[in-house]
């Protein structure tokens, strides 16, 4: 399989990875997160080459994650914001940011430069992740991936999520 | 700035895609948390080519995601499996997961082959994000990012996280 056929395939994982898995585009939605919307704020705060950013906000707005719109000031520049799809894509970047602050920081370093705090109670603290039935924090070991649907004969896009469904 | 610096940025996203950002990666630790182990099932499970996914093993060995180990069989094949580091990923692939469900499954198909199931409770959910102080539910709009450092002089490479901790 080639990379620009992963969206195509049965499975969440893979698909969301053809709309956010390019280089560049997660530190793209990081910006537009921290209230960021123009070309300009974005090119000098990822530092990022003029061309490719232009090629990633097109796809971006294609794909239905950023809109452009006007800004409704003098100079009526074009800016880009979240749409709702794009603004659901908070718990991947939270996600990112959460594991970094956790891993990637040596001791020698002063530590992760930003703090999350919960706008509702004030907390400073990262959202966590729970069952939203019983409320008990979740990792990796408390999940378990079973197959939605019946078994069927399965079309060539569809092999890997089967082989895996199927375990 | 070139993509190969990115893990030297002074923010945890982009350290984070420095890791696990490249193409390829994030569907290997799909494999991985599935309980995937060996070369071959990687290979088969997502199609890729065997010479990027030997590379892309190494480097997640190397970032101390994987280790690789030997089956305790009669065969001693190389398999790899998860470090705590890379179990730590867990609410990354699941935030894929979640929006990919969402918002990329078009009303003519079948829908998402996979439902998660909270082995603590039984109950057939995805994870939530909430906050861990009161508990409700957050998503973009309820988290505040704020810095965490004074301001002081900031290396070429800080520039970046200080322009953003400064909103």
């Amino acid at each position: 399989m080639r990379w620009r056929s992963v969206g195509e395939v049965n499975c969440s994982v893979a698909r969301t990875l053809a709309v956010i898995g390019e280089r560049w585009t997660m530190l793209i939605l990081r910006e537009a997160f921290m209230g960021r919307r123009r070309f300009d704020d974005f090119q000098r705060n990822i530092g990022i080459a003029r061309n490719i950013l232009a090629t990633r906000l097109r796809a971006l707005v294609k794909d239905g994650i950023l809109e452009r719109f006007r800004a409704d000031d003098e100079h009526a520049r074009v800016e880009y914001r979240l749409t709702k799809k794009g603004m659901d894509l908070y718990p991947v970047m939270v996600a990112m940011l959460k594991w970094g602050d956790a891993w990637l920081w040596p001791a020698g370093e002063k530590g992760p430069p930003l703090q999350l705090v919960h706008r509702g109670c004030g907390a400073k603290a990262m959202p966590a992740l729970v069952c939203p039935n019983c409320g008990d924090p979740v990792g990796a070991r408390d999940m378990l991936a079973v197959a939605r649907h019946a078994a069927r004969p399965a079309r060539r896009s569809e092999r890997l999520a089967r082989g895996k469904a199927a375990r």
